[in-house]
């Protein structure tokens, strides 16, 4: 395991020099590919490692991508896209001719070539399955077609399984024949009846203890199965009930189609977690990678700060109603964006808490009421103590207490609408099967803007000949 | 598997009924308790699932949730509190006698009482233990004592090991003469020297393959294995190149000491995801459940709050001291929250971006000058765009095309050096060893407000003649 970890004590001198470790990795991989050496190739991938070589690779021109790839064999190319974020090894995959892509692709796993071809464009996808080996392509295409994150687009279709008429010896027999795939034989042994539905499962230590002549059926015990068409919450709460490893999932009709793993049930759910985090972040754009080309990386992030800018003018409106009473009092400019800023911060807590319960599945979406009177006492304790904070610090500056009173008075119930909308969105966009992490910070920006310089200009323009005194 | 989505078409009257269902779970809950009839309640949790019932106990209050936990079996509340997020099941047991606790404890793997023991308070996690078996004590205290995300902390210390001086015939009965473990018995059995250190790892299936009267160390294959130090991103790395589904921790000397489970490493990544998320969005705080009483949740929130106010004062107090230029054109006051969220929001999405390339490994925390050459290019285009945007917006308003001007390009500007600082600083925070999660959004919004507010005003104040003729 290599320890990437930086010495504490580094000048600027030195990060200059380190940065040569990525240039010479790619200046490797280009003359390797130069020189058709798949050999030499395939070992200085291996020693560098799979992120190494992702991030040498995505710092070389488009051709010479290509030409490493392509020198590689596809054993070894599918090997190293096989560890990348779908959407990158789709990336890869794509700027390759159809018949080099699908002799890489030949050599995965079937959920991970369904994955690949999903990501594709549609052409290049057809153009792709039309070089594979037809009985191939067609269980791609089938597997496909389900949801990224179903069971069904979450299953292996590589199953172990064999008809419970078969003997234990006649069973271990066939595993003898089989080539070593420690990814596709695990614990378990399915076993099925002559139409192909699913009627129970052996553990392979069981078989250890076996007599050769037993039946299947008759060491077999009764399965739990899947429906391909489960949810990712609804495999994650299988799997939080059940201790297996894995789980078969069945068609209709109870047809053995797959088998889901606990592993990949939980890498989706890391997937999708650190998806929410970057969704709340940066919206559209958050999954770019920097050698993107720089007009897709500017585009598609301009794309959500144009829609935020114009929320953002909706909101600042406002202001511009009170221009009188702000020029009047000039000193709430300043008071202005803090009491926008903190309000977002109170309704932002509120809305990752609410995230949490929802996740924990300790709220359901139409416990509104609930979750609003929680955070409506949280917020009148924390709007209280942020209001009088806020007041004292307007008083010490202008001492002019009326100024305290209005600053003051405009967070605290800033903070208990911020905190009403912050807990109670994301319930509602749940209920409405909208994504909570997408929606919920833009919705509660714009309304808490809008209603914090309410309070404040509206506050002041009650209380304008007392301001002015001062 | 429970479908938990509710019909699209709901009305506030139905809303309020179905609150029911929670409450009926927790009276439920309280009655079967109340009446001690333990299987009654076993049963019935059984029924309703973890969630449900996690959800129903939260709304009970503190001695009728020690009542319930209490009356169930030991095993039955251990299943049930496994499920938890380690910290609330925390809660959960420190609220217990030290004996029911340890009972409680006892049922559970060796790892997960680690987690509890290491979350409990220092003097109840005394007490649990004194109440153990004096050997599973020493064992939790040994496991509890290795960090959380390391190796050591995310390994089961219960190890299938054989000597390697043991045939596979002594070795498949002494398995036979186990319990049915599912969970510790996985697909390796693992081979130890005399002197416990780990020599090798044995399929399996390649004993189900073997003669019996094989010794383990015939049939035994070289074994990689981690130091029970290695961190969550070493294991995941590890886990990353080799397709095995767990790998033996050992200390110094090659002393075997646990199997790490690829699941559990998934399951930490998950976790940490999750966490970064809420650290980005609460930082503190935001790990809290509703049901933990209300002081407690408000103060965790608060002092978070407290800090980020004073943040917001040290910007802000840029727009006091400009407050003549800002009197004497009142008009830039609309635009001052609008440049500051505005540069917020290109600056997060660039904190998201590296995040996620420091999560990929595709980036190294000494590569800033890469980094913030890539983002001041899209700071370029993207500030010109938004610039252009929000002048056209002034002139339209107030037909004055300097006040375009300041505002066009003070959001211009601010765009840049808001990409610059979202896309570094959180490389710099790595680098240094801090959480780029927890830190990086504060230091971006005060400097990105301070920068805002200091272009817009003093460009106004630079330009102040033409501004005050319109």
């Amino acid at each position: 395991m290599k320890q990437q970890v930086q010495p504490e004590v580094q000048t600027e001198v030195q990060t200059e020099v380190q940065t040569a470790p990525e240039q010479k990795s790619r200046d490797v991989l280009r003359l390797l590919a130069a020189a058709d050496d798949a050999d030499g190739l395939r070992r200085y991938v291996k020693s560098i490692g799979v992120n190494e070589t992702f991030s040498a690779i995505l710092r070389l021109s488009v051709d010479d991508r290509e030409k490493v790839l392509t020198t590689l064999s596809a054993e070894d190319a599918a090997d190293f896209i096989e560890e990348l974020p779908n959407q990158h090894a789709a990336e890869m995959i794509g700027k390759l001719s159809a018949s080099d892509a699908a002799s890489i692709l030949s050599e995965m796993e079937s959920q991970d070539q369904a994955d690949l071809i999903s990501e594709l464009k549609a052409e290049s996808a057809k153009a792709v399955l039309a070089e594979m080996h037809p009985e191939a392509a067609a269980n791609v295409e089938r597997l496909s077609s389900y949801a990224a994150d179903s069971a069904g687009g979450l299953m292996m279709s590589e199953v172990i399984a064999y008809r419970d008429d078969m003997t234990v010896g006649e069973v271990l027999a066939k595993l003898g024949e089989r080539e070593s795939q420690p990814s596709t034989l695990g614990m378990y042994i399915y076993v099925t009846s002559r139409s192909g539905k699913i009627s129970g499962v052996v553990e392979l230590r069981s078989m250890v203890l076996s007599s050769h002549s037993s039946p299947m059926a008759f060491i077999s015990k009764p399965c739990l199965s899947v429906r391909d068409d489960a949810t990712l919450s609804e495999l994650d709460e299988f799997f939080d009930q059940h201790p297996f490893l894995a789980v078969p999932v069945v068609g209709a009709d109870r047809q053995l189609v797959g088998v889901v793993h606990r592993q990949h049930v939980a890498e989706a759910l890391a997937d999708n977690a650190a998806a929410t985090y970057r969704k709340s972040q940066g919206i559209i754009g958050a999954d770019e990678i920097r050698s993107q080309p720089l007009l897709l990386r500017s585009g598609r992030r301009v794309s959500w700060l144009s829609l935020n800018i114009v929320l953002n003018i909706i909101s600042a409106s406002v202001i511009a109603m009170y221009q009188d009473t702000l020029s009047a009092v000039i000193a709430l400019a300043v008071f202005l964006p803090i009491v926008s800023d903190m309000s977002g911060c109170s309704g932002n807590q509120a809305v990752a808490v609410s995230m949490r319960e929802l996740a924990l599945g300790i709220i359901k979406p139409y416990e509104i009421m609930r979750v609003w009177l929680k955070e409506v006492s949280v917020g009148c304790i924390n709007g209280v103590i942020l209001g009088l904070l806020l007041a004292g610090v307007a008083m010490l500056w202008k001492g002019n207490p009326y100024l305290g009173l209005v600053v003051g008075v405009a967070l605290a119930v800033n903070t208990v609408i911020a905190v009403s909308i912050g807990g109670t969105v994301p319930l509602i966009l749940k209920h409405f099967g909208k994504d909570p992490a997408v929606a919920s910070g833009p919705i509660l920006t714009t309304v808490t803007d809008m209603c914090g310089f309410f309070l404040i200009l509206s506050l002041a323009a009650m209380l304008l000949p007392h301001l002015t005194v001062g």
